[in-house]
């Protein structure tokens, strides 16, 4: 089954918890904005196209128990519970791109019917979950055509099917690479402080055939020294109008360590991701999440004292010249990007 | 009281285990070969001068139930103990260097009681000790004078008190320049697998007074580009003759982060670790260890697959060309690193 649907009734957006992973396959069901809003926040769902496509179904799914008795009610309704989904994480951009992708349609039937708009709502949302299928697809081919038979690839965080749709992004070319029988050596920075590439892309590739190994952050260095990296493969949850890429905290710095050892540094991501309307990395927000995330959560006791002070930063921004190249659903982008991400196109 | 010391009947080694910090203060007495090397091995104690004042102690501790009748049966069993516990760790040189200057304690003194040698191995191991107390004094008044009042001072791991014997070689111009009246802001790398900057860096300073943030290893690129950082501190397992340095995994990322956002990156050890004997890094023993450490310990649950394959090298060899200088007892070492530590003086 896919990591995000509707249940059999169809008022109910159902998601794979990826908290619980690897240890436990546990679906979810979530009919209020509370839930929805904290399946988010505390990453039950996460991914940047994953987040966008949770937030769409939960628009429509939400959008069923609206006022129906007139259109202006509903389409303030809308818009207030659309604020409070969108303010659930504020680094990617692909939530704030379905909000808006929903609220379009609201916005582009004024007068129509309730029952009417909620039912082109649910078209669209299942628009943007397939339309990101269609999209990692491209992204995996272009990205597989950067890459050869046995190549080794570090990546870090999870940038794969449970963070998109199909395929994934920075684990699609892998993926799509497999079932044409190709082989790859992948090397997992297991992802602190929440694990993602443990918890995720490890079982991930795991599940699907995958040789991987799976790294502590801190031994990218060494990996790369071995001489057992060809290419770094990463998601993005925004790129800037000058290339500037914000991704899981810890991105730069495998950037910087591959930019030191020669080694190509990609980012994969679709093309909702890129956004010509921020110009530079300076002006993405980045999530600072709580401290017990790394002191206490996912260890057997506290590991620091109560009192120690952490900075728990969620994402880090990439300079643009530390950039390989950019892979969107419409083709691989180089630098200069102030020039090359202008011929994006987007919905 | 001291991290290593002999207990009342001096006929055991003493120990605070640091695996149990910050949680519980718990000391261990060990009296045979196998607890000796098991506390080495499991990391009860760490910090490569710690394991060499704790293998020193050990030896006599051990000596003294070895056979007494000739001096030959005698040497015989004591090398053949000393093989035993240099075996515990490889990267370190002050294991091998410290057991080597127990050895000698013997090989000078042929023919004598061995109830003489056991009084000449307790004063040389009590010797060690204060060595590396007066050492650490001085590579603190060194480091001491390379950073200012309110520096910002990026450390990976622990090498403060806990890891020597006191002050500490990374850490230890912090807690001196803290006596002067100075203060610093410190950010400790949590550092995995084993978290020793959670655990023990954080709690050390925590304790001193000491201004510090927790960090995940992969946060240290966003802390130096946020320019918080004026200088990056480490320790050291072992420096090759060329100025490459092995030291805890991750190491060498911090440096090339450094070299990037242009900070000055020192590493800081008594005179016993640089090993002239080894001509470069690639030299240099790398320990592997198990991926238990990675996937299963630490952790609430397992956070891989019990299948997943895990690369897990303890330590990691940061270029000489990284390294902006090495600070000793013996003073500050620059590059030409070949032509500088050739005039380190060894006992």
């Amino acid at each position: 089954m896919r990591n995000i649907a509707f249940n059999q009734a169809g008022d109910r957006v159902v998601i794979l918890d990826q908290t619980r992973l690897p240890g436990c396959v546990t679906y979810l069901e979530l009919g209020t904005a509370e839930e929805i809003y904290d399946a988010i926040r505390r990453l039950k769902v996460r991914g940047a196209p994953a987040i966008g496509i949770c937030a769409a179904f939960g628009m429509y799914v939400l959008s069923l128990s609206m006022p129906r008795e007139s259109y202006e009610e509903f389409s303030k309704e809308f818009a207030r519970v659309k604020e409070y989904i969108g303010s659930s994480r504020p680094t990617a951009v692909n939530l704030g791109w379905a909000l808006q992708r929903m609220e379009r349609i609201v916005s582009e039937h004024p007068g129509a019917p309730v029952s009417e708009i909620c039912v082109k709502l649910k078209e669209e949302a299942l628009e943007i979950q397939q339309e990101d299928m269609d999209m990692c697809r491209r992204i995996s081919e272009y990205g597989l055509s950067l890459i050869k038979n046995g190549d080794g690839i570090l990546t870090h965080c999870n940038a794969g099917p449970l963070a998109t749709s199909r395929y994934g992004t920075a684990l699609g070319p892998l993926f799509l690479g497999k079932e044409r029988g190709m082989e790859f050596k992948v090397f997992a920075d297991e992802t602190r402080p929440l694990l993602q590439g443990a918890r995720l892309t490890s079982y991930e590739l795991e599940q699907g055939g995958i040789d991987v190994t799976l790294i502590c952050d801190n031994m990218a260095s060494m990996v790369m020294k071995n001489g057992w990296v060809q290419a770094c493969f990463v998601g993005c949850d925004r790129v800037a109008a000058n290339g500037d890429t914000a991704n899981k905290i810890g991105t730069s710095g495998v950037a910087i360590l591959a930019d030191y050892y020669h080694i190509p540094f990609y980012v994969l991501g679709p093309s909702s991701t890129i956004d010509l309307n921020c110009p530079t990395g300076a002006d993405i927000p980045i999530e600072l999440r709580p401290p017990e995330e790394i002191k206490e959560q996912f260890y057997e006791q506290p590991m620091a004292l109560a009192k120690t002070k952490c900075y728990n930063p969620a994402f880090d921004v990439t300079d643009h010249s530390l950039i390989t190249a950019i892979v969107t659903d419409q083709g691989i982008f180089r630098a200069p990007y102030t020039e090359s991400l202008v011929g994006i196109t987007q919905i």
